[in-house]
Order: C-alpha cells, then sequence, then structure tokens
C-alpha cells in the first residue's frame, strides 16, 4: 500500500470512530453531527457522509475530499453537508486538525439563547481558557448565498472580534443553531464537544441556584487550563 | 400468499418495529404509546392493540382494521383506544400514512402547558416547518360525545384555524393530554416524535437560558426545512 | 408444601421482583426503597430485608411477619425499617395489598417542597383520580415517640382530611422525606411509584413553560380515571 | 506474600474497584475523578493515576505513596494531582480512610454557585448530618503557592470554623471546582459522592417548586442520621 493511501486509510479509521462516539456519549441522536479531520500536507480532508445512521454507517463509507471539498474517491457517497464549514475553519485555524459539529442537548440550548458560556468554573477552565463565544445570527444575504460557507465566517468573525484563540477556545455556538468544536485529533475534537456540553449544561443550572454568580478569577483559570495545557502542564502521564 | 396478505403483514412489522422503537428512544414508558399505519388503496390499517406491554408485544398482535375501525381479523386483539383519533387525522391528512402517539415527558410538559412551541432553532427547523400548534382544551361536551374522535377533531380544527399543512408540521400538542406525530412511514412518525421531544426540552430550558429568546428568522426556517425536504434538497445520499 | 407455604413463597416471588423493579425503573439508588405485600387472610407480611442491595439481594431474604411486624421465620433477617409504616397503611385501606417506598427523584422533590401535586394532565388522570396529597410535617413527639408508625399515621390524617379515598389516590408525599404508592399487587404498586415519579417530573417543568397553569377540568379528570378504572373501563384488553 | 504487601495489594483493589464505581454511577465523565485510600500504621497512601482513561485503567495502575506524596514503587505512574488534597484532609481528619473526588454534574453546579447545601430533607439527613459547607474561594496567593495543598486547606478552614467534624459531614463544596468526600472505606466515600450528587439535585429543585422551602427541623434530622448512624443505628442488618 502506498505511504498516502495508508495515511486515507488511518484518517478513515480515526473519523470513524470518532463519530460512533457521539451517540455513544449521547452527543447526537439520529443523524445530527458529523466529524472531520485534515491532512494539510496531502491536502485531503475526511468527513462522515451526510444523513448516515450511525448504527449502519461503515469506516468505508467515509468521504475523501481535496481542501476544496471536491470528491477524491469513485463511488464515493456525498460528504455531510456542513463540509463548507469545517472547510473554513480548516483555513483560518492551521493548527486545528479536526472538527466536530453536534445538536448536543444543553450546548444547543446556548446556541438557540444566543449567549457566549462565561466560565463558571473549573470543568470549563481545564479545556476553554475563557469565555466561549456566540456568533451574531447570520444575514438573509449569507444564508441565501452560501449558509454552510457563511456559517464558518461568522464563526471566524467571532473569533477575530474578540481576539480569540481557536488552540485556546476550542469551541463555538452558532446563533440559533448548535455548537462546533476542535482538536489535534479526531478523538480530542470530540472530547471537546462532551466537555463543552456538559459546562453548558452546569452553567444554566448555575444561574438558578445563585442568580449572582461571577465568573471564576483569572488567576483560578489559569491555574486550571495550564495544569492541562503548555509546556507547565503537570496533569497526566507525560 | 395473496397479494394483499403480504401487503398486511408488511404493514404489522413496520408497525410493530415502528412500537418498539418508542420505548427504546426513552419516548414511552409502561404501556402508553401507539403506532398506525393506514394503507387507503386496500381499505386497511394497523394498530397496537390497546394496553400491551411493549416487552411482551409480538408483530402477530398488532390489530388489523377498516377505515371505519372494525376489525377485520379472527381472534383479533382490542386496538388502541386512541384509533378513533388516528381515523380522524387519516381522513383529514391524505398524505399521512402512519401517526404516533406517546407521553413523551418533554412534549407532554408543552401540551399540559398548554403552549404552542416556536421555533427557536435549526433542529425545530429541519423537521417542522414553523410553530408546532397546541389545541384548544376539549369542552365536556366533546368529551362525553366521543372523545377520541373529538380529539382528532379539536387537532384538525387547530391546523385548519391556523392554514397549516400537516406535511409541514408534523405534529401537534392535545392540550393537557399529550403529543401526536405522524409521517409518510412509521418510522419517520416515530422520528418525529423524538424530534418533537427533543425541541420541546430544548426550547423550555432555552427561554430560561435567555428569557427574551426570540424564533429564529423566517430565512433560516426556509434554509433549513427546505435543505431536507422537497426537490430542492440536498441532505443525505439522494 | 402446604397450602400456606406455597402462598407464602410466592409471595415473596412477587415481592422479591417487585424490589428489583425499582433500580430497573430508575426508582432507586443504593439501598433506598422497599415493597411489601399483605395476605389478610393468612394473617402475613412479606417485606424486603432493611438495608440490603438489589444487586445481592435473593428471594429467600425477604421478611415475613404477622400483621404486627413479629418475625415469622427462623433465621429471618431484620425487616425494612419501614415496616411499622407499611402495617399503619395496611390496617387503614382495607383494599390495598402492596405498598412501594422510595427515593425516587422527582417524587422526593414534591415531598421537601412539601406540596401537593395537582392534576396537570391525563397521564395523571390515567392513574390517580385528583390531587395528591403531601402530609403536614411530622411533631417532635411523633418522631421521638414512633417515627415510623406515626409517618404511616400523618399518611391516614392526610387522607381523612381530605376525604379521598386510597383505591383512588394509590400514592402520597410525606413532607421532608419521600413518597409511598400502594396497590392491587406488588407490581400495580411499583407501577404507580413510576407515573408518580413521571408525573412530579412533568408537573415542575410545567410550571415554569406556564406559570398560569390550571388543573385540568374534571370532566377530562373523569374521562381519563374512569377510561382505565372501574367497570366502564375500556383500556386495555380485558 | 508479607503482611504488609498483602495489606497494600488489598488497598490497591479497593482503590480500583471504588474508582471504577465512579464512572458507573455516573458521577465522572473522561478522567475527571478520584479516589485514594490511607493505611496510617503502614504510613501508606494508594491513589488513582493522573488522566489515565477509566476503560484502560488496570489495578496494577494504582500509585503508592507515603503520608508525604513520595512514590513508595519502581516504575510507579503519577500519582492523581489532586494527592496534596487528600495528604492534607488525612492529616486533619483522623478517622478518615478513604477519600474521593468527582465533578459530578450536580455537585459541581452547587460548587460553581458558592453555596452550602441545606438539609432540605431525610435523604440528605441519613448521610450528611446537616449543612453541607462550600469553601471560600482561594486567594490568588494561594493558587500561586500550593494550589492542590491549599485546596486542602481552604477545606479545613471551613470544617473549623463551622465547628463541623467531618465523621457527621462527609463532604464539601470546594467554590468554583466541585466535590469532595470521603468516609471510613473506599466503598463508602464513593458512596457518599452518589448521595451528595442526588441530594444537590433534588435541592435545587426543590427551591423551584417551593421557594419558600425550609430545612428540615432539627428533630427529624437526629432521627433519619442517628436512625442509621451510631450506637442506636437500627437500619441494616447489623
Amino acid at each position: 500500500m502506498l505511504s498516502h493511501e495508508l495515511i486515507i486509510k488511518e484518517m478513515k479509521q480515526r473519523v470513524y470512530e470518532a463519530n460512533l462516539k457521539l451517540p455513544q456519549y449521547g452527543l447526537v441522536k439520529l443523524t445530527w453531527g458529523n466529524v472531520s479531520e485534515i491532512n494539510r500536507a496531502l491536502g485531503v480532508i475526511v468527513i462522515k457522509p451526510s444523513g448516515v445512521n450511525y448504527e449502519e454507517m461503515t469506516v468505508n463509507q467515509m468521504v475523501v475530499t481535496d481542501l476544496a471539498g471536491n470528491l477524491l474517491e469513485e463511488d464515493s457517497m456525498k460528504p455531510s453537508s456542513d463540509l463548507p464549514t469545517h472547510i473554513v475553519l480548516y483555513e483560518a485555524f492551521e493548527q486545528v486538525n479536526a472538527i466536530v459539529h453536534t445538536h448536543s442537548t444543553n450546548a444547543v440550548m446556548w446556541a438557540q439563547a444566543g449567549r457566549d458560556l462565561p466560565a463558571y468554573g473549573t470543568t470549563h477552565a481545564d479545556a476553554f481558557y475563557g469565555t466561549i463565544p456566540c456568533t451574531r445570527q447570520l444575514t438573509k444575504a449569507e444564508v441565501k448565498e452560501a449558509y454552510e460557507k457563511n456559517t464558518g465566517c461568522v464563526i471566524i468573525e467571532a473569533f477575530q472580534e474578540r481576539k480569540l484563540q481557536a488552540t485556546e477556545i476550542p469551541g463555538v455556538f452558532v446563533y440559533g443553531h448548535g455548537p462546533f468544536t476542535w482538536g489535534e485529533t479526531p478523538a480530542k475534537a470530540v472530547e471537546n464537544s462532551l466537555i463543552l456540553d456538559e459546562i453548558c449544561l452546569m452553567a444554566k443550572e448555575n444561574e438558578k441556584i445563585n442568580p449572582e454568580i461571577q465568573e471564576i478569577p483569572h488567576y483560578l483559570l489559569d491555574k486550571h487550563y495550564y495544569r492541562k495545557h503548555g509546556i507547565h502542564a503537570y496533569y497526566g502521564q507525560k
């Protein structure tokens, strides 16, 4: 097997397994989610096929495209309809290798509410270095012109306006729609979807238990984020 | 096997399998739900028997009736007590081939609250083209005269008054009672029950996260609904 | 095997199976629940042993007592500490053959809130013919004197003051503690625990979705309750 | 096998099994939790390794340290990063033999809300003899100097200021972070985590069902706590 064929085969396996994690983690019902991975050197994206049930999905059905979204394999299935969103994010976030979109219950609630998610605790700080943004609403023109591509553009816009780093805040809410998360690997991007949903659940209940709740102080955010990330990280076995 | 016997056998299988999906999806506890399918050409409805536990239910117990609800098979079990509601809906909604009734937790909450469900996000718009109506309360006379039939009649009334299409809004809340959903097939009607319950859950929490929440703009509703429905649909593999 | 030995053996089996349903239905964590059955002709009660884990519990561990709670078998385990409550209820509610106590999440919430549960929908009306009462708080003297017995007494008091029939309202909240339910058989009493927990969940969310929510009209309560109970019942296969 | 080797082997087994209970009980997602056990006579602590997934974890990976946290075995994995917190608690709470830390959803909500948990019912009173405290926020200096150790110190401070006994209140909320619980054995400490999460869930909903809710009277707290604890306990089989 040629080297680039082997790389693609392994990408398919990782993307397939990461997709299967979504219903296992309770983050996806029916067909409401997709995972992709990019290999920039090879110029290849692998993504879930559109509208396929997770129970019936096979690893060979994973769709391979170039960086513009053109199909690269014969008899390929159609890629997830959200592929143009993934492409825009890969172009802008150069350190991101994998992207996940779900309709997970609690994250969708925040997206539909149109609110940013404040860092109310260390569970948040362990994975997201501060407030997680919600995009603005897309305009009528943006929806008509190129809906999925422009969904990616308003995400980029939200990160640029707030001067956020995609590596530090590996997720976002698209207003009225739902969450996207990302990471170094498909598995890590799925893990960030799980964390995002959990901290959305905690935050909405927090506000009821204590309507005066404040964000955690910045020094605590720093402590927890850098306990797990960067050169001074000391969590885990490395 | 004669052709119409085969058709009925297949209807029983589909209705049976769709009924079993209800507890699997967490939409039904005990015996609180039923699925039916109609074949108008053959003049036949197949529906779950009344009060039978899902664990013990067999495919042969599915009840076959004519379009007026008369039993067509010897030694038939009694049909679901909600059959007259199904019949009224089949008469009025000519493109509907299957109907589901559940007491799914979140949809019942909205039915008991007596409120319509606004389209707060794209999860809603992907399956329901706008606000999902709640019927008015049945009158004392309607309950006494023919409760189950009149339950169907107030559903029709709600759709007529609001000028709604059953194909575009495949579900409804019956005030004080619970949801009915429908679709082209039993499987699709069950899927709409799942979606309805999920968007009910999201919506009630949305209103707490953001009490000022608005419906999504109509152009976004259009985009998502027609991404999955009609001749310009581009979601999925077809 | 003598006739009364056989009856007790069958009671043990039913009580055992009903107890196992509690964790299966998600109504009990750890050891927080118990089921009993009475045979008045034989003068015998069978109840779960105290503090035994459901995973390790065996049918032979079920405890047999007389109607005053005295152990009837050699090497018997200790009965549930709530046995005196069961005895008081059996004495007062002559048509009740089985009793269940749980700490199911949603029913405990209402008990701790000290509120009656209004009939907000037909899921409630199908099993409980109207408002489900919450007892008053026990006094210090009542707790000191005979806590478990007096827990039964305040339940009886609540039913007498409100002129309720135990057969029509097969459950109650003990203020600050949790629910008791009952029925003709252990299985039916457990089913009522499941229904009670579900309608508690629905009701608390209803009040948020619509703070102006009203009870369902009495003619609808009548319709649903008598559709399933009494000589004119037409739900199910009988 | 030498006697102390056998003791450590058994500690590893208990700590391993207790750790596995956390995801089984739904108290831990990903790697968010840890259990430890101390043997003061032997001068040994056994604790979960840092950042290891529960599905892959083996009993031999349990980390053995002395009472200052120094590794005692060759080729040992790194201990949980929360070990310094455990050590401070073991030093102050002499009757505590096992400690658990989780990010269980409902307990984290209270920790993030920064609130003590009042005793609203007997489910609480059965295991916790009164209000469960939330620590103060750590200062910037405390976080910088020795975060995990000082997390233990603010827990001790909370117990001393309120004159609480660790044996009577076997758990605490760390402000902005999450719960710690403890007990005589790893299994018992995990059980207290389960109870704490459940009573947090009940309490937050109670306050919505009845905003005027009061704590249970002290005589009821006494009754339930001492029904299960101390020399007059009569719950269970002993």
